[in-house]
């Protein structure tokens, strides 16, 4: 077997074969396959498709291409999570105590942020102390006993997938659906996972655009789920406007904790929510959405997922005090309150420019490794359908100096669209 | 500019600039543009395509990248001549010296056989001493001074296109007809070339498999040449059988010289003076094509066409002793005729077959670097449409031992196809 023939049958719209994926994913993997055959694979994979099998082989031979956790002895059902990612995104910091206090133990991986949507390591590294580095061993441990884990990846996690990802960055080849759907899936399976809630997120702050593409990734990823054994729920939710009011680091965590508390945005609530209950559906916890959704609301009202979340953050190292009183939270040192320029209703709040305009807050990240500040962001104060006043605080800016915090304003003010006729709220799932 | 953005243009079906197409080519020239990066755009090119706009600030973009020669001092109009490549294909040899010998001199940078085509050069190297890595001081002086020139490409023309071509061969992206033509013309233009008659080969022995690909690429290279400001003829010319009867390096040379000689298989004397009296009419020699072949002719039969390869061989140090006697070149130590296995109509003698065949028996490279044997091919007796008689000799094979000798006339028997109805014969041109 030779790579070029590989590349070439690709190229010619052909289909893979099992062998010929791993053939290719192993020489990769050991580096006998060259970077530049990857990539000309890779845009042959972008441009010509690939069949939901070939998608499957792809994600398990990039699974099998570092450690597969095996967590059977760990937990009944290892249920996880996976948001395509967004802005004002901070679920999985409600929704993992929330089933961890249902009594379904969760373990979960999470990445960093890298362009216009944040990232759920970022945002636990804003309370003082918190380990993102856990190993294999400390993560079996910690979910066995305290039931909750939230760290990052272990580089021996599907590696190939990570150097595929990076090689993907350079070559104008992340915008391919089987890739996409082989790369999220391929870590959740060498992690363990028996059965995986998928968050796919749809609309202008999303990596997916339009419900085409997102119902064709989320059906991918259930079928790669059939193929390879393991349980997976899609849902297809907004990303035109920012989740919840929060966008950076520690107003994220703070928001999360408002909602542990039982508070908390409606939206981010119900979002949460309705993810908790499938989590706890696919656990078998729950036998359906109203039982999942009573369970998760309960552990809301009665303080336990709250709990939950502390006994987290003490497990990694984290400051607890931050918990108990998240003022102390880092502050920016400038916070900006900005009116709404003119009266009417709320037609768009552009997700993407809200996320852009924080990472160039220092929140996010340009490139990797670039180093973030936690303080920084935005509170949104309106939704997509709100009638606002002339005068009243549209958002609220918090940044580092007075120059970045000046064009913080003008770019939030211009995603916030103001009309004169009444505007219906944009749906919180679309399936 | 970054070169992502340029990747994802072209992926995204995009009509890239000047601009742009000359920042990833210098980039890529300087090291400073990665291998893989270059990859994935080959990719996208190959399964996207580019204008003829796009192909011809490629190709001016290839042909910067290194020295740009300049014949203007040498010469009043530098005719070159390309052949795509083929079996049996030694047009080269014949014509050059033609021109020459009709008052129009002529340098040519010409390359080595790889796959079953073979290479000018390695054809000449039969010749004891024969140089062909002249430098540019001495491809001009040859020219001024002799008329005549052939020889292999120095390392700093156009080098984007060396590095460019062996990224393609490894990474599926060869047949490319804009990469294809811009490669091609990118060399003719850093040499200086003014104006050139493209030989472009349709047929299975050819790069070009069918006439629509063989005439899409011929109109892009005579396009690319009117918005360089060269002047182009294009001819499509038959590859489906050998052109003439020998095949391998010395059995060529010695057709050549029969051919010069005013002998030689009349396809192939055909052929030549056919090319010929295109260069002619392109240096403004001839005024057309019946006059361009008359002086062509003349120069074979007045013997000067010989004389100005004798001249050629021993410019560049080859042993001319050879030429006049061309008894001398390496012979192979089995010589085997092989009857026709039965009476009948030739119907095909695929070309490809006998290139593989002979590449097989050591006459061509199977990848680059690797040594040849200048003594070994085959001599093809009949052209398709002749009538052949059953033990007539059908063709002659040289090799160097048993085994390839066995190998060989097993392969090439099943080249030739023998039926009993009237076959007619192949068109020599097709345009």
């Amino acid at each position: 077997m030779r790579a070029v023939d590989i590349i070439i049958k690709k190229r010619d719209k052909g289909e893979l074969t099992r062998e010929e994926i791993e053939f290719f994913v192993q020489g990769f993997t050991r580096g006998e396959i060259a970077d530049y055959q990857v990539s000309a694979w890779a845009m042959a994979v972008l441009l010509n498709g690939m069949t939901a099998r070939e998608t499957a082989d792809l994600t398990l031979a990039l699974a099998h291409s570092g450690e597969m956790v095996d967590l059977s002895d760990v937990v009944e059902i290892a249920v996880d999570k996976h948001s395509t990612g967004g802005v004002g995104d901070k679920t999985s910091l409600v929704v993992l105590p929330v089933v961890a206090a249902c009594g379904l133990p969760i373990g979960k991986v999470s990445g960093r942020g890298l362009g216009f949507s944040g990232g759920t390591l970022d945002k636990m590294e804003s309370i003082p102390g918190y380990r993102c580095d856990l190993t294999t061993d400390e993560f079996k441990r910690q979910l066995r006993e305290v039931g909750i884990v939230l760290t990052g990846q272990t580089p021996d996690l599907a590696p190939a997938d990570g150097k595929l990802y990076a090689l993907r960055d350079v070559t104008g080849t992340v915008q391919s659906i089987p890739l996409i759907a082989s790369s999220v899936m391929s870590k959740k399976i060498a992690g363990g996972a028996h059965a995986v809630v998928l968050d796919v997120k749809v609309g202008n702050g999303a990596f997916m655009e339009n419900l085409k593409d997102a119902r064709e990734l989320a059906g991918l990823m259930v079928k790669i789920g059939e193929l390879a054994g393991r349980k997976v729920t899609a849902l297809l939710s907004d990303m035109n406007q920012p989740l919840g009011c929060a966008v950076g680091n520690a107003l994220e965590v703070c928001e999360a904790i408002e909602t542990l508390r039982g508070g908390g945005p409606a939206d981010f609530r119900e979002h949460s929510l309705r993810v908790a209950a499938h989590m706890l559906i696919l656990g078998e916890v729950a036998a359906d959405e109203q039982a999942g959704r009573a369970l998760a609301e309960q552990s809301l009202a009665d303080g336990s997922a709250l709990a939950k979340f502390r006994q987290l953050v003490g497990a990694q190292g984290g400051d607890v005090s931050y918990v108990d009183d998240p003022a102390k939270l880092p502050r920016a040192a400038l916070v900006r309150a900005v009116d709404a320029p003119r009266s009417g209703s709320l037609s768009q709040v552009q997700a993407r420019s809200v996320g852009e305009a924080s990472v160039a807050l220092g929140a996010g990240r340009a490139q990797k490794d670039d180093p973030i500040d936690h303080a920084v962001g935005f509170v949104i104060h309106h939704k997509v359908g709100d009638r606002v006043e002339k005068g009243e605080p549209l958002f609220t800016v918090h940044a580092s100096d007075q120059k970045r915090l000046d064009a913080a304003i003008a770019s939030v003010l211009a995603a916030h669209v103001i009309v004169d006729h009444p505007v219906p709220p944009l749906p919180l799932f679309y399936e």
